[in-house]
């Protein structure tokens, strides 16, 4: 057998998966979540041979999704690999949450082989024909390939890999059964069309942008997660510091940059966030919104009053300087002129509120109200922490913890799926074995993926989960109540006597929850899961005020 | 206030929420499964109120989904009804095996409001469009529409309704929220264009159908799912005990008809089931084969040898008699005829092997083997219990369970998703309450939907859950192993403690299971889950046929 040669990339006498386990290791993707079956046995088993990724198991693919998700986040990129339709279409949730937030998820599936195809038999797993999962994802990626050619498909790897990591946005990879360990021959390379600015658009942006900062009485600096997602909080950190301008984060950027930043205010929310924030922002004559996506939520449910007329707008999909929109200008490419520019430091504009450290908490025997655990978590928290919060009151009330370090704060906070949470944690310590998750998540979105705490004990994992058990859709009972918005009430302490690993608590009081506290951070060996004993209408004041507005546009509305 | 008045099948002053409703109340749909969420809230305060449905919550939309499909498969048609793309994806794959499997299953999404679309917002929960889950769902189903004109809403219902009847497949209905209490106005009928056979070649099939029916020596009836989706079911009792032909069911159509009939000679799925059962039909003159989908596990994973030249076949995608086929007939109207044609009975074909109910159980203190298992299930099967097997060695090792009466054995022995046992449960038993689920399911299933079982315990069912515990994905190991075909250990029998209701049993003999199943019995009042301890490498004979099948082709094609 020839050694293998080099050519371009590629190499030759390489299978296709082969091929593909090496390209998404070169990504940085060193785990692969997911749930193996009949169609895709042969790549698994690629997979567990190879010393490039390692395969981690999930209950169910849901998990895999929302863990690949998770480790996308935090890696640049992340994979889950499961089989045709029965698989597939169980994580298309997990998929539509990676479009909507921009996360990188390669969704590998396994699928009929191309000669079995012949005839269109009714094969099992068929929903409709043989390409309905691939025009599924067509609808969810921005890019969903079938492998079925050796010719094509070292090229067409690479470009689905390249469109992931440009639009920060998943691709789907198809794999019939009989090409997983076909050779590659002769690839023709298929490069991405190259991306960039117009450079006087880019000159005009950056000097029409600078002008205005620099004449502004009080600018400030808003940041999102679209920083993070395509590496630019390097660049954030030169013109925070450079400019000397204080700077808030949206809900979905928080921890973009490091809370205990002296030019740190807190989150901008409109109505939902804290006053003061509010005003300053809105107040403000220069707002520079850089990496943040308008959505909804950002936007504290359109309740923010924000004057585009006074906004220097750069996200993926616009950039704009007041009025003037730049079509032809890259939001990197702004961002990094903005870093560039040789700031004069204010130093008139004093760091405005800067969250302090809340120090320690001192545990009555009160009953647990929301305000007091957030308060403990709070206290709790430490720089090797990431907070992961699931969507409802384990967000809301999330937004005012203060965060260390930078990027350690995880929710889905537009998409706003519920489930996320624990399969999260999962795919999180898979990327960072040394940051330990401190998982918030309701009763009810615990009930959905919160058995996944299985695949963590069984990679033995030690995040904190923290059961905000409120008996029921806690976020919905203001808006519109009823018997569906219960659930049925779980020991959820017990969990650990089902999986037979870890340490469950069931805590009622401040001072219960601070000894549960403790020795969960002394379990290091496994995770540890806690029970948290909240009134039914106990809610943060976050979510008080977004509920009350969401609940005048079901009533206007519907 | 005027009183409602009827027009045509619409009443004035009548929202769209409520005629969608009454329109399901109308088709058989009772219960509605589902998860609420904030753009569909006005929907479940809707349904809650009305007295024509009852809400039943699942811990997640996977779960709705399996649980309505079980239930459209009982009373012809189910229902789910989630909130947009963070529910609707969820419950993609539920939605895909309705469709697969032709199970009528109306899956209702909530949206953002007409008015809130304006500008394209990014609001929570979008994907990549409005239309995203719209065109999603289009792809998995027989009608996907959005109901956003009150002047056409009650047709499009109407419309969507029926074609989900006609074709016996999902549909999608989507509400944008401002439109569920919006009134009903000016409503143009839509009805479905009539199907009919064309009566000449109706006549033609059916008589040279009779023709070679009465001239063979050996006929043979092969009846499948679809008697029982189109309600047939009558019509073949008339057939079988008209003509005096022996019958055998294909896996998926198992106890379409009763297994007590003396005409019943067993399942047939070519090389997979028994080999009288497989030589009998094979051998024979005449093969009718009626309502059976051509799968490749009611085939046998094709080892099936099925001549054309003597087969009768007539399902609803095609009716065909020998090479002939009759594109205009209709397999309704072709069964209709064969059930009303004057057969003289046929007295010299002996009822062929009649599988005998198996007897009393003598239980040993023997460790619990899949075969043992299985006898001990047959001995314990009464007239009210239905048998729910997961894909898997529970659905293989099932094939030759003595099942007394019709329409007590589900599947989806096709489409073959793990997870769909446990929820599907709950649809059974909201469909038949006196019916008792006898849910057959390997360890790695249960751990994707099984916990379930809270909703099961809320609504106070009695399932009896038992987990084929033999520490991995037994249906891969032959194919192929690895560490990915591991699943963590739970302690399943523990469950109730963590559901706070239910009883958990952990067999390892048969003398222990013997117990379990009695004190199972008697547990009139909760749910029962016994835990089967089985050996790694224990499989059914059926099983291990099929395996061995498909493994030659993951190495011959992978």
């Amino acid at each position: 057998m020839p050694a293998p040669r080099a050519f371009g990339g590629y190499q030759m006498t390489e299978t296709i998966g082969a091929y593909l386990i090496r390209r998404l290791a070169e990504h940085g993707v060193g785990h692969v979540f997911g749930v193996p079956g009949d169609y895709v046995l042969t790549f698994f088993g690629q997979m567990e041979k190879s010393n490039q990724v390692q395969v981690v198991n999930t209950a169910d693919e849901q998990g895999a999704g929302f863990a690949a998700d998770a480790y996308a986040r935090l890696r640049g990129m992340g994979a889950a690999c499961i089989t045709w339709c029965v698989g597939g279409l169980k994580a298309a949730n997990a998929v539509g949450e990676a479009f909507a937030e921009r996360s990188p998820v390669v969704l590998i599936s396994g699928a009929p082989g191309r000669r079995e195809r012949q005839r269109n038999p009714l094969l099992h797993h068929k929903v409709r024909d043989f390409d309905t999962q691939l025009k599924v994802f067509e609808q969810l990626t921005v890019a969903a390939i079938v492998l079925d050619d050796p010719e094509t498909a070292a090229a067409e790897i690479d470009h689905a890999l390249a469109l992931a990591k440009r639009h920060s946005r998943p691709v789907y990879i198809e794999i019939p059964r009989d090409m997983a360990a076909a050779e590659i021959v002769a690839p023709i390379p298929r490069p991405l069309a190259p991306e960039a600015s117009d450079p006087d658009a880019l000159a005009m942006a950056l000097a029409e942008a600078v002008e205005r900062i620099e004449a502004a009485k009080h600018p400030v600096i808003v940041a999102g997660e679209e920083l993070h997602r395509f590496a630019l909080r390097t660049e954030l950190g030169e013109i925070i510091h450079g400019s000397g301008i204080p700077f808030a984060a949206t809900i979905m950027g928080k921890s973009v940059f490091p809370e205990s930043d002296p030019g740190y205010i807190g989150v901008y929310e409109g109505a939902m966030g804290k006053e003061a924030v509010r005003d300053y922002v809105e107040k403000s004559d220069c707002i520079v919104m850089v990496g943040a996506m308008m959505t909804d939520l950002n936007l504290g449910i359109y309740t923010a009053q924000i004057n585009r007329r006074f906004t220097i707008y750069a996200a993926k999909d616009r950039v704009s300087v007041g009025l003037h929109a730049y079509d032809d200008v890259l939001m990197e490419d702004f961002i990094r002129g903005l870093a560039a520019h040789p700031w004069k430091r204010r130093t008139e504009v004093a760091p405005f509120e800067h969250p302090e450290h809340p120090g320690p908490f001192a545990p009555s025997d009160r009953a647990m109200t929301v305000e007091a655990l957030f308060r403990q978590i709070n206290a709790f928290l430490e720089d090797d922490m990431i907070v992961i919060a699931e969507p409802g009151d384990a967000l809301f009330g999330a937004a005012d913890l203060y965060i260390h370090d930078g990027a350690r704060f995880l929710s889905p906070a537009y998409y706003a799926s519920l489930g996320f949470a624990v399969p999260a944690a999962l795919g999180v310590q898979a990327a960072e074995p040394k940051l330990r998750p401190l998982v918030l998540v309701g009763d009810g979105a615990f009930q959905m993926t919160g058995m996944e705490l299985g695949a963590i004990a069984r990679y033995r994992q030690n995040p904190i989960v923290i059961v905000f058990d409120n008996d029921g859709y806690g976020t919905e009972r203001p808006m519109l109540d009823g018997a569906f918005n219960d659930v049925p009430r779980w020991n959820f302490s017990r969990i650990p006597e089902v999986l037979g690993a870890g340490l469950g608590f069931k805590v009622t009081t401040e001072r219960e929850m601070a000894e549960a506290l403790d020795k969960a951070h002394a379990n290091a060996g496994s995770y540890s899961i806690i029970q948290v004993m909240l009134a039914r209408d106990d809610h943060s004041p976050a979510l008080k005020r977004l509920t009350a507005s969401l609940a005048e546009r079901v009533k206007a509305k519907g």
